[in-house]
């Protein structure tokens, strides 16, 4: 069973998103109808994933509008600028956000017309953005597919899944296509400590999908590589730089030291709107720091005495060295892909 | 401050334990009136870390008898040997508990004398390992309070600290002694999931002793140490093989690629106790699996799929080449040290 894809407008133009911060325990969907809503429901996690936030901001700048706004064009535009900017400042480090919200403000400032105009083309073009990741998604599958071996055993980290994405995934992608072509394999997840991505959703989707999994702890990467049956480790990506070091989760770097132990290849699987090609190096990616609580607490039950300093950076980057290829829609690369397919 | 010894006799002659379980939100003590209470305390890992499981094994071996025990003197041996096979069987990588409980026995059946005699010896014998492991911590720190540069920041993992040992512990002997020397330095704690060891534990016995720390996520150990400030990484250990590799709380040998990656130097402190010359390598250790829903929940708090498969193993197994040097009674010494002091 595939996944109903986690964002969508309702009948009233509100978009409606599936509160991930609820599973496993709920499926609940979230009604976001003002722009502060979109970007409360980003900075929350209810949405996130490095391509669905890019979605979720092209779908939150309709917010700023609704279908027959006041004002004149530029009133307009100008209102379409300043939601951009609120929501553009949810996450820093993800850059398709950044990426989308331009994408959208660049195209409805390219074509005449008046406000209601102005309101569809914003619509149009946020569901062009996720048509695409969801064809992209695809693309990345087809890119890694032929790396799963039937009965093979392979690792991820947080999820870079369907719930990441509204498509089949990134660093997921190759394992739907795998199933759907028959194989039998095994994915193992960590849990991804401080908000449980790997634990709470990646388990539900694999499971949900009928793809047999196994959760362990961040802390037994390392021991589950060396025993030396896995096939590969893969993880999506929040910024690849043009070097080619990548930000990831929290953990993706120790996984890829793991990997590296163990002698299995470590690849990382994004589209392309996730190079940031004017990024030089990984120095230079701003990496995101989390509420302290976050790590004091697990699902809001206190694990540590309260007053303790903690470190909680949302990312680490990992060097360019440890990665084995990329996976992105234009195929598999062993070096960083050049843009090919530049998106508009 | 330091840590009240969190084990003891009751003027009963029971067994009195800081419940590890319960903290840090509440300090409770638990009496074990039987061996197979004490048996439960070491499995529920109220009472746990190698060395003081080792004191709890031995402790635990005097509830088998009373003050006065029933019997002859082959009866009341019997009992105790029956004691000991199922306290042994409570843990099977610690190897101190294995050694703490047969030292018991073998200098009880050195001794002459009837039941009384056994009981009063078995109770002396415990005492003395308590009082060398409290010995023990203060050589290891003594070993290590060099390497802890003023101004320093240091990692270690789990918790082997004063609520492992009895004593200041095994890895964070080295702390309580700078600090005893008032040196200032900061000692950072990953949360070692899935028992939350370095967020309960060490985070609670350093900050009541007014030591800084700051706790991070498991994943994030990589990161933080290839930011290229950290003095060195350190951990205690559960068994040594007589090839130096070590077996400790998983997430060991992460930490350890970890610290290789950023070319600082791992150390390991334990005493001689936890090196098992008869074991040739860490492959032939043997590694305790535990339950499937200490990774499925948090402290209770469900996190994943119900039925999720779980891959949890206590411990992993951090090869010699990674290990700069081991701290034990006997010094620092940077390869597997020599049985120089061998215990009775």
């Amino acid at each position: 069973m595939t996944l109903e894809t986690p964002i969508g407008w309702t009948a009233a133009g509100e978009v409606r998103l599936l509160d991930q911060t609820r599973l496993p325990a709920e499926e609940v969907w979230r009604v976001c109808g003002t722009v502060d809503a979109m970007a409360a429901a980003i900075e929350e996690l209810a949405v996130r994933g490095a391509p669905l936030i890019g979605v979720a901001g092209a779908m939150g700048l309709a917010l700023a509008l609704g279908p027959e706004p006041a004002g004149d064009r530029d009133t307009v535009l100008g209102r379409l600028r300043q939601a951009g900017a609120r929501l553009r400042a949810t996450r820093p480090t993800a850059v398709n956000l950044a990426w989308a919200i331009d994408r959208v403000l660049r195209t409805v400032e390219q074509r005449d017309g008046g406000g209601a105009d102005v309101a569809r083309a914003v619509r149009t073009a946020a569901d062009e953005i996720l048509a695409e990741e969801q064809a992209n998604c695809r693309a990345i599958g087809a890119a890694g597919v032929g790396l799963v071996p039937d009965g093979g055993v392979m690792m991820t980290i947080c999820n870079a899944g369907a719930l990441a994405t509204g498509g089949i995934g990134t660093a997921t992608a190759p394992f739907y296509l795998a199933h759907e072509a028959g194989r039998r394999f095994e994915v193992l997840v960590p849990e991804t400590r401080p908000l449980l991505q790997g634990a709470r959703l990646t388990a539900w989707e694999l499971t949900r999908a009928g793809i047999a999994c196994t959760l362990l702890p961040d802390g037994a990467i390392a021991a589950r590589l060396a025993r030396g049956d896995v096939a590969f480790a893969i993880s999506g990506a929040d910024r690849i730089a043009a070097n080619g070091d990548v930000a990831n989760k929290i953990g993706t770097l120790g996984l890829a030291l793991a990997a590296q132990h163990a002698g299995i290849p470590f690849y990382v699987a994004a589209p392309q709107s996730t190079f940031d090609r004017a990024c030089p190096t990984g120095r230079e990616i701003p990496i995101e720091s989390r509420a302290p609580d976050e790590v004091r607490c697990v699902r809001g039950v206190p694990t540590a005495p309260p007053e303790v300093a903690v470190w909680n950076p949302a990312f680490d980057v990992t060097p360019a060295r440890l990665v084995h290829g990329y996976l992105t829609e234009d195929g598999f690369s062993r070096e960083v892909p050049r843009p090919r397919r530049p998106r508009p």
